[in-house]
């Protein structure tokens, strides 16, 4: 019996390369004592693991002629651990492949039901949803104020959107690429105010939509976005940096040209990864769970199949163009 | 009677032009009911004076013509407000005029005594030493930290420098130019370590000086010095900006290169002015006034006279070869 994986080829040569992945058939592993053998449905593609294709960031960059790794789910076919039985859905870290090995504690069992699928604990329920839960936290957003989500039809900026919605904040604006997705977001993500940014100068847009200053900013773009956050914020404003994809796999870093205005509005500026919060983990399913019990929160997931899923999705998440939400591949065909 | 003013007589059209300055002579002006009249002994020249030769800042910039305004000490001379009198010290915001009126109630009085100047209170006892201890208020600076200071023999510096070491950090780095400053730093100053910014590469020396990366970074440069902290920062470390001098009245504003380091060191980048933060004075002064009664704190000042004084104050200012600590203009002649 074999099984399929994704295997990276060679290093990316320009920042939009992903001809660089190679579906393989290779042998199913045998799990060991206290191991789990997996069949993996989905796989996360993650804006971080872009740079990690050429260089190390702050986790170690990508073998070449090995599958990459991400979160997965997927369903236990054999059990040698036992904690965990066949049949059950785990979430967990590993490679690329339809058959995965992996300690059986090391596997973080989730209960899909109806309308939360297995995929969502990739997304609005995974870590992705944790992000955008953590960087509130982390921003103390509070009832009345004025937030600016970019990537806000992204697996982040999506869930951070309607979390802010849902606490209060008097005006949440999202920015996104395109009138289809704006429009998505005013229908299903409920923001107040949908920016295109590809038309327009984003800092006057924002200043208009803000006369008084953007209160919190969450940053998933860096570059040009942070830029115009800087240039749009209140005296004393606060900005969750979460991601800066604007610099993923860019040749030149994407840098803010007015960083002073840290200086000249008073701005706190707070970088963080999800995965220093765990602790807060617990109160944020209970959140999201109950936001989705009763509708109010939409987990947009767009899934790519087939040989060329890889690439196609690591195109997407830079693109945009055929990607809403929280981008996987599937081993489902 | 007349007494002398300085002027501004056009904006500067180059970052190093200062030659844009004047002293005239003008009328003595009377004070009004619940006025003084000061005659002022020094103005304090501020790094933040610089841009606002040229545009608004967080304050508007000055005006052509008009003698431009900083923080000023001298002795009142005749009041008209019945709590003060004539003899008083204070300190007050004014017009770089050798006499001036000022609201009384809008005067600080002040207690020079032997050892402790006028002048003190527009630098290691004024808004630069306050400035340095709400830096580190900001930061949570505590014992054992390792924290660098970037314009170390400046007058926030020194002062952060001096109160950090005060405050049990294991390691206090502490930059300059040259090597005449970097001995100050280690003789007078007292800080651990004293790197000359313009030998080498900053941010090898300081990942070599702090393996372990930096806790905290007070950040009076900005540009390539904010730049060189990114990359050596700990994790979770903290950044306190209170100014940028490298980029005041260059043409290219200065930004780091490397703002993802946010993220991926999960930092905080804290941006703040002391005049937000007049609730701290009481406790500064009295840290302040301990460490000088115990001679653990020098207060540097270097005092510029005559009619070229106000132009080779704001060079010495940006250039450095010939300042050390707090940079004022004195009328005493």
């Amino acid at each position: 019996m074999t099984g399929r994986r994704i295997v990276l080829t060679r290093r990316p040569s320009a920042r939009e390369d992903f001809d660089c992945f190679e579906e393989v058939e290779g042998p199913v592993p045998d799990p060991g004592e206290g191991e789990v053998l997996i069949q993996c449905s989905s796989a996360s593609v993650d804006p971080s693991m872009i740079p990690r294709l050429s260089v190390d960031t702050y986790a170690p960059r990508f073998t070449i002629g090995e599958p990459v790794q991400s979160r997965l789910v997927g369903r236990i076919v054999q059990s040698r651990c036992e904690d965990r039985a066949a049949g059950d859905w785990v979430l967990c870290t590993g490679s690329w492949q339809e058959f995965v090995v992996a300690d059986g504690t090391a596997t973080t069992p989730i209960d899909p039901s109806p309308g939360v699928p297995p995929e969502m604990w990739l997304g609005a329920l995974g870590a992705p949803g944790l992000t955008a839960y953590t960087g509130l936290e982390l921003m103390g957003l509070t009832a009345g104020e004025t937030i600016w989500v970019s990537a806000a039809a992204g697996a982040v900026g999506s869930v951070a959107a309607q979390l802010a919605k849902a606490r209060g904040a008097a005006c949440v604006i999202g920015s996104a690429s395109g009138p289809d997705k704006c429009r998505y977001l005013r229908e299903q993500i409920g923001v107040d105010v949908a920016i295109d940014y590809r038309n327009g100068d984003l800092a006057d847009e924002l200043r208009a939509l803000a006369p008084a200053g953007l209160d919190v900013y969450f940053d998933n773009v860096g570059g040009d976005h942070l830029e115009a956050a800087l240039g749009a914020m209140r005296i004393g404003g606060r900005i969750a940096a979460c991601g800066m994809i604007s610099g993923y796999g860019a040749k030149g870093p994407a840098s803010p040209r007015n960083i002073s205005e840290v200086i000249i509005r008073r701005l706190r500026l707070q970088g963080f990864l999800v995965t220093d919060h765990d602790d807060l983990r617990a109160s944020f399913e209970n959140e999201a769970r109950a936001l989705l019990a009763d509708g109010r929160l939409a987990a947009p997931m767009t899934a790519f199949s087939g040989p060329a899923a890889a690439s196609r999705a690591m195109a997407a998440l830079l693109g945009g163009a055929e990607k809403l939400g929280k981008v996987m591949i599937t081993f489902e065909e």
